[in-house]
């Protein structure tokens, strides 16, 4: 599996970025890698790799990236979140990994590897005590749409069960309360049309889900709302996590999201991301290459979710 | 202080609104209860109190509750939440605690103590490495609204200065990231009129934080958000402590929520509240009359918040 990786993305990058790099590989030896950055920081980076593995690294020099508080846009530009999408869809790389800001990443993948559906939506994965609990979307759009929160429900459903081997996926729409008719205008929409609506394999829409259902787990395989909330909801729980001594339970989840609906694997690590979780992103994207996640996605919900 | 309990609120009522009932009444000596629910539970919940307690309590009967599925309008009918918001209206009370659903609460308070802000908030205090952090609104409305936003930027305010002491609170607006230009359309209007608002109590408005900066603490004393992403956040950190294997730290924060913007005491219980959360949601309301918190609140903060 050969992963192209954004040097530049993250708070701490590049430094987290590397570390990530020397870990995967270690972790991983069919990885290889495409390490893109400037000179500088590229060369520094091969050489931190043992003899031995910098044969199965590449690497790319570009000199600019995006920012944290750039303009997604900015993406279109010769930057290093372009140059990794535009690897995977030239076929340089089979997936890549960016800790950046995930709306310069939305507009790099769908830029690169096109998008079959009209908003990709970031879905992460939580450990609860039930098992995992994917959700989506955590921060590649902002703005909520009923229509957009259904076919998010669908992909949530195909990623459950071709990720994580989930059978009939339970989908959950999050709300400010579990029984039918809680929620904003945008929600009640959204539920009226996920009654009526056919979900990938062999999904249910159960109904309303809570705040806590997603640490928690139980009712719901999958958490649906939009990348505002969910953005939000996830960092709380991280902060949580945090605050009661600890990480999250990482060892049923990776730590980082898949971006769905693009036509390529494309993973988002936390912009604070330190160098184990930028190797978890990066095992993420080596696994879904494996197992061709992608296509397999799209057998499953493409004709539920297409760009209309 | 005399306090009216709404003894049919929440999933496990009547039983832990009685236990919290009992428990309030050992921890403050000076408290006064008027218990409100049907003639049986009234009984049942009076002899649980030993001889003495029970010259402090008052009981009156009301037959019906507003349920969790039921419509908030439902609360201007003849119901325990009515009538605790009615008992505080007539004097009969000093403030009202309800771990019913919070629009039928927001409805009953309104219409029996009146609001002075278009929209009331309900403000949880999280407690945080730092210090208690005030976050609102949690559910007390959910559409999202600028101007709504604003309003309770400065009900916050005047709360995390008249009730936690704060000095100069530092409001953030709650985003999906922390740079300026993030957030949705709603939030970058908000972050506009934010910037010139003044706000009450020598407050600042700080710019945008995270979901993690809730539980975690650190950048602002208020973090501003809509009732239903305050919701999904504050249960998501509440479900995360859980699993983390404890509560939230409580020793530093009411596990409760104070409605603000009415013409009196009201104290939102979570639905799922223990006895010992029910008792700290009446110390709260007990707390808040002590003090004259709503008095200085509205003096405060009404001329920013008025009904337009």
């Amino acid at each position: 599996m050969r992963i192209a990786v954004d040097l530049l993305g993250g708070d701490h990058a590049p430094a987290v970025v590397v570390d990530g790099a020397l870990l995967a590989c270690r972790i991983d030896p069919d990885l290889h890698l495409l390490l893109v950055g400037p000179a500088g920081v590229v060369e520094e980076a091969l050489h931190a790799f043992s003899p031995v593995d910098r044969a199965r690294v590449r690497t790319r020099v570009v000199a600019a990236a995006v920012g944290m508080g750039d303009a997604p846009a900015r993406a279109r530009h010769d930057t290093t979140v372009r140059a990794v999408a535009v690897a995977v869809g030239d076929g340089e790389a089979d997936g890549f990994v960016s800790a950046g800001a995930s709306g310069a990443v939305v507009t790099a993948a769908a830029l690169a590897l096109g998008r079959w559906t009209r908003r990709p939506a970031l879905a992460a994965t939580v450990p609860s005590l039930t098992g995992p609990v994917v959700l989506l979307d955590v921060g590649a759009s902002t703005e909520p749409e009923p229509s957009v929160l259904i076919a998010h429900a669908a992909l949530g459903a195909a990623y459950a069960s071709v990720v994580h081997r989930v059978e009939r996926p339970r989908v959950g729409l999050l709300s400010n309360g579990s029984e039918a008719g809680r929620g904003d205008q945008v929600r009640l929409a959204a539920a009226a049309g996920l009654a009526r609506t056919p979900l990938p394999a062999g999904a249910r829409h159960i109904g309303n889900v809570e705040g806590h259902d997603v640490p928690l787990g139980g009712p719901a395989d999958v958490v649906v709302t939009d990348g505002f909330t969910g953005n939000v909801l996830l960092k709380g729980i991280e902060g949580a996590y945090a605050l009661a001594g600890g990480r999250m339970p990482t060892d049923t989840a990776p730590r980082a999201a898949a971006l769905l609906g693009v036509g390529g694997v494309a993973v988002v690590c936390h912009g604070a991301a330190n160098g184990a979780d930028v190797a978890s992103g990066i095992g993420l994207a080596a696994h879904l290459c494996r197992i061709n996640a992608i296509a397999r996605l799209a057998t499953a919900a493409r004709k539920l979710v297409e760009v209309s």
